[in-house]
């Protein structure tokens, strides 16, 4: 699994502090690099298309801002934040090459950026005809290191998902099931508790109970994000902001902010947030909780529209592939499926995070990677899901109006608006009498005498018996 | 919440290597006991009954031989025997205060159970005219420690439950769903797969599957056993066995294994053992496997017996008790819905214990009593609800035989045993035409033309569509 | 386990709507609780006192709801109104003797509380002379469901214990943490970063970021408390409310919240308020947030202290009792592992919390007594083990001041403020020497020539190897 | 995301059982799975290359099955086995492009590797000169369901992995460890409990401890494995076999068993078979006590490595990158931090797991795309990480000799050996006084006159204070 090399031929010698290493002849990258790609032979994954641009406008930050405060010359930090904002865009993604599990804190990461942007700086530089070249280190990485550096790049890189991606998505989603919530909202269908007949609501109550469910969704994400978007920053080593000009920090985020279009703020404890995680670790809880929602919503769905016989069938979900490679003409609830399982993943990528959460020490959580890759990842997994719920399926819900309003008047709880009359114990003896001998409830209610003796009028049932009316709250 | 002194006649005043401490005037239990009491005001939550048996049981066995190897004389020794057998019988509960969360080694609760009986032992030898008495630490404790004491305590412990209470509970369980499934055999229904109908089934099959599942947690259990059966006793302080008489390790775990029945084995690397849990996290997730199981077969009670009206209705669970506070007449499936929250609780006690697994540093976990307290839970917890399941439930399920077989012949995917006669594709029309029209299946067939043609006689038709044949396995 | 009656004279016979039922003849429930009994020979856990008291300040409300509202007559609602004070005092919790583990709605404990509150009434009635008896659902329970008076009981008993117990508990720890962060804030001491030797920070710094982590975990029960203070009470069987009186959910959450001093508010979607619990989840997550940073802190502050004679010997830990059965003298780190092995549990109990939240279909969630147990266990045992690690811990710990300094002029990494004036690789090789020939940084730099060659003057090499200066944030 | 066609020329029309679908020109693939592809945007993460290994050996195993039982003619058969073979081999793997989070039965992989296999040997037919097409459903798929064939081909490429890559990896890495056990068998340090200075032991007891604790781990997936290599192939649809010709099952797990040289089994009960998934949640459960075992390994390696100058420092780890892109000269554990990283993602995996098992209803599991992905990425990661372990870092420890020696004798708790001489309590009194004077243990118990008073002569001192022999087990 090694990249092991072929010919000498096709490799140059680069070295770090630690001596040569032989680099592939083309890459961008340098020594450290490719040190951590010989270390970390573990999983082929690499960092997140996000996770590379939020480095990559933290190297553009930072140079400006050292610049600004005498730390670097004029001249490299217009070829870094040149460079840098190439790799933002997506243009050398193919020189990230090293593993997710790599060290915890992200350095070789951190160092992978530093070495690519200083080779793209340097020729630069070169091709413009200066002799000055870029240092990983001295330059791209000056008032920086991999422990302010690499964590500020998963916030980063979160809170843009966040509000980019996953908002929208959920809003859109939202959207989707308001307009099935206003299409429903006088198809009166059975309650159901415990999986038993209830009291009668509308299937527009229910729809609109998932828009609102999701829309908590977003809630929840905006109650975390301002512990997302605060970043360590500029503490540097270890929250002491060594070797940074003063000012750097505030000046530093403000400028990141700017690019990203991102509210970001500098941390309020520099030693807490560099050796803890625990803003992602929040928010990943966030996450596990819209996968629980959304869990709940692609149940239901899939129960109501279950059958065509046999089930519930009281809608039908778009049919949008064969079911089944031996039942000829099955068609499954494929939606439905493919986001429960994704709310699976995202809820077991909520431990791998919080169990990462715990895995500091002193000044700083060594647990960030895999941190990112689960965070990220489950953003992703929501945000494209959540879109296709929409699209695929919601969108094309439609409702079986005559079975849903025939069942809800067979449930024998609609006996319940009688408890005011009669009280719940011969509510409760109609209710039994006609389960156990198939009438309806009203026949039920006249063969237990409760008319003829005049506990109840003939309007008085009539009004309590009309199952939409149940569906509407008291004025 | 500190248990704080009233009146100074109340106490008395005990000693430890730390100096004076006032002990309750009643207690058995001395200082270090009290210091605990003191020192985790916490849950409230103490060891369980068979833990607290457990490490009487060690005791015992320790000083019989610490006696036969001459560490220990025989008039301590017999006292101190007489004594933990009182407490391993459950005389003294009231007597372990200490708190579940506490030292992580569990330090706590073994100077609890060595100052009860060292007190016991001391009042035997006295009250028979002895002037000998028993120390916690030189006497009772001897040749131990509690980093392989209480450890062992846990595993013996959990052995117990799991051989004694959940495999019998299991199989108890099993049994009550293989009388169903014998009782269902000939009951067809429709088969159900992502929800929707499929081809059929018989519900004596779905019953013996059920019996099948709970059966294989059994073998769970079983496989897992050795390692739980395993103890690092005799390792004391660090694994060296420091502090031990040569041929103690075997001896005592002989003499417990013969008191308590169960098949435990020597630590095969008395290092691993004691920095670890592992078998216990291991058994947690056999436990957590078999929460899983159980949260299928109960989902699909639940299921299968909804309605009365508006459900699936193929069975019905027995009435237990009233469902609902506000609608009359309504029954739950209140068994299902307990072993449900009995599932995810011990899904989440699973949790813990791992997370517990991974809190050990060089020669110790220092996990123990949190991991007790989750395993034993989660073993207390399946074995009492399966029995209930069984004993309130299962054995009360009555079929719907005849809604069952209406909605079996109902189910499109009936059309399935006509693909090797007409192919899938043709096949998938027939169930389309079907659904599509209310038509039955054989009716689709008929419209389109496949027994007019010649492609279908009337017989294999027949014979193709009778779904009791379809459930049973080409012979 | 089950309850089984011993002679007919111990009990008297109650009915509901089943039939008859023989109760403990001076229990105050009646037949539902006793049938609940019987059915649920569970765990032996019960509900938190906190939970029953929120169970009673709801009944209390409601009765006075449904009088103003015309619903109930006032001397009944007069009646109710008293008893549920009583309960809610904690006067009758022996009389709330149902399973956790029972129906998923909580049914069986809201006709508990119905029931006692009705015979308590009903008595107190009788003994004022009156001939008016109170029923459970028709009064007790008027214009109520266990639907929406469980979950809603389940916020308002966490809504209380969030804010009148962890949230002071938090800033309790966090006021120690920050008296401590005052006192060592000169103690400069090694950073270390991946376990490994780091630039100076001061003991202060570290407990000031850990007296900040404790402050965001206030910060994160803050951001979730709007969605566990908003409740779902004037729903009842299924959202729609039905058979309440106009006006009631608004008044009785006007009432319950000025009842219990909680900012409560209305559902605003009552059907995803009764079909989901993901407010519930959502605070689970959090809680579980803190279980993180606990973990953290507590792990720092056990390694902080390890020794006394092989360990890393910055801080020293109270000794609070003996550390060992067998090793004479030890003393451990014992409230760090009870609060680490706390924070195991909560993250377990979420996992717990997450997985039932899942657990529902259609108009009701069916897990709502695990996930109260787990959810309020969590607060209950973080409030409980973070006072315990102020007093006990926090307060009493003492710093090796001269230990931490000699350790922060050992650390190699002091050579990085040297990076500025001859670069990152340089920096290196001096660190590499001073490791490798066991030389202080200094001699190394003057052994390499630094000095000699004038890259660097006496000064800057003493104003950059001042390890306090290295603490403090460029101005 | 979605693979939006571009311009008419570059696509084929394919249709199945819903209509014609625009497919790319050059795919092997046709309609269910262009379908699939345009359904299921969601991840970009696709099967595992050993599980489409599985699927292909599955499909040639059935084809040999049907030609033997009757139900394919020889030449089809001999074509679907050259193609499935070739498949299998990984020739094909672009054309395998379906989202893992599709239908939860895994249908949309079945019918892209019974499409892909079809045009494979329909092709390979016509360039024979033959007329014969294959058809994905009727040939490729006879005998068969994705509901029997998805769900074994996880266990097989779960079985095939673990057997092939896991174990063998754990092996080696055990035998790593081993050797350094031999290497450091008197290398003497402190023992270390609860972090704080316990009785002494080798670093060769430490390493062979984990060397053991590694071992174990084979023992556990050997424990489960016969429950992943038990397999639902031959129950096809819902588990009763229908469409199977008689003897299918048997044959088809025979033939498989030999293809792949894995000891496969038939399902017991094929209705337990397909409704759940339990065999993986068990084994996940056992990858996950894995990742606890190496978690509780690599915490240990990076402490007993840490420093170099503040650190324990008993053990230097090779140096394989420059561990801080600020701090010169730093180099860090970062090979054990990568493999606590992965631990942590098997610990979510296996959440997502055991989730997923209870994501079934009646006939069939629901989830088994995202418990194949989840268990083969654990397998694989705790494959790659722990060969990287034992490569890139156990095989380069070196000890610390001196320095660990040195701390054992440091550690007052070799006081231990004395309780037999002079009790708990007098040992206790000379360790305390040794710390608090920072005495030697020899110093502090002549300064408090045991040996004066002849209550220890010097021999017994002597023999008891002798570190090495405090790490042997009695004789």
């Amino acid at each position: 699994m090694t990249q092991s090399p072929g010919s000498d031929a096709e490799f140059r010698i680069e070295h770090d502090t630690m001596g040569e290493v032989r680099v592939p002849v083309n890459a961008l990258y340098r020594a450290q690099t490719q040190r951590a790609v010989e270390n970390f032979p573990i999983s082929g994954t690499r960092l997140e298309r996000a996770h590379i641009e939020a480095l990559a406008r933290i190297k553009k930050a930072a140079a400006t801002a050292n610049a600004e405060l005498g730390v670097l010359d004029d001249e490299r930090a217009r070829a870094i934040e040149a460079a840098a904002e190439e790799v933002a865009q997506g243009l050398y993604d193919g020189d990230f090459p090293v593993d997710i599990y790599q060290t915890g804190s992200g350095t070789s990461s951190n160092m992978n950026i530093n070495e690519v942007i200083a080779t793209l700086a340097s020729r630069a530089l070169a091709a413009a005809g200066s002799e000055t070249s870029v240092h990983p280190n001295d330059h791209v990485n000056a008032s920086q290191s991999s422990n302010d550096v690499f964590p500020t790049s998963v916030h980063v890189a979160a809170a843009s998902a966040l509000t980019k991606d996953l908002v929208p998505a959920l809003e859109y989603l939202a959207a989707s099931l308001e307009r099935k919530a206003e299409e429903f909202k006088t198809v009166v269908k059975s309650g159901r508790t415990h999986l038993m007949d209830a009291t009668p609501v509308t299937l527009g109550q229910e729809f609109g109970g998932y828009a609102a469910q999701v829309r908590y969704g977003v809630e929840r994400i905006q109650a975390s994000l301002p512990r997302v978007a605060e970043v360590p920053l500029g503490g540097t080593a270890v929250g002491t902001g060594i070797n940074t000009p003063a000012g750097f920090p505030a000046r530093v985020i403000e400028l990141l902010a700017s690019d990203t279009g991102l509210p970001l703020t500098e941390a309020r404890d520099h030693f807490e947030a560099q050796a803890n995680r625990d803003g992602l670790v929040e928010v990943s809880g966030m996450l596990r909780t819209i996968a629980v929602s959304l869990t709940k919503i692609n149940n239901d769905l899939r129960w109501l529209g279950s059958g065509p016989n046999t089930g519930l069938g009281e809608i039908a979900l778009p049919d949008l592939q064969p079911g089944s490679s031996i039942m000829p003409g099955k068609v499954n609830p494929v939606i439905c499926e493919a986001v429960i399982m994704v709310c699976a993943q995202v809820m077991g990528n909520d431990a791998t995070v919080a169990i990462s959460g715990t895995n500091g020490a002193f000044e700083l959580n060594v647990g960030i990677p895999v941190i990112a890759r689960n965070v990220l990842e489950s953003v992703r997994l929501l945000s494209t899901s959540t879109r296709v719920m929409a699209d695929k399926m919601i969108d094309g819900i439609t409702a079986n109006e005559e079975r849903a309003r025939f069942l809800a008047e067979a449930s024998p709880s609609i006996v319940t608006p009688l408890n005011k009359y009669i009280g719940y114990e011969n509510a409760a003896k109609i209710a039994k009498k006609a389960v156990a001998e198939g009438l309806t409830v009203r026949e039920a209610v006249v063969a237990l005498g409760f008319v003829e003796r005049g506990e109840l009028t003939e309007q008085q049932l009539d009004d309590s018996l009309d199952v939409l009316s149940m569906t509407r709250p008291p004025q």
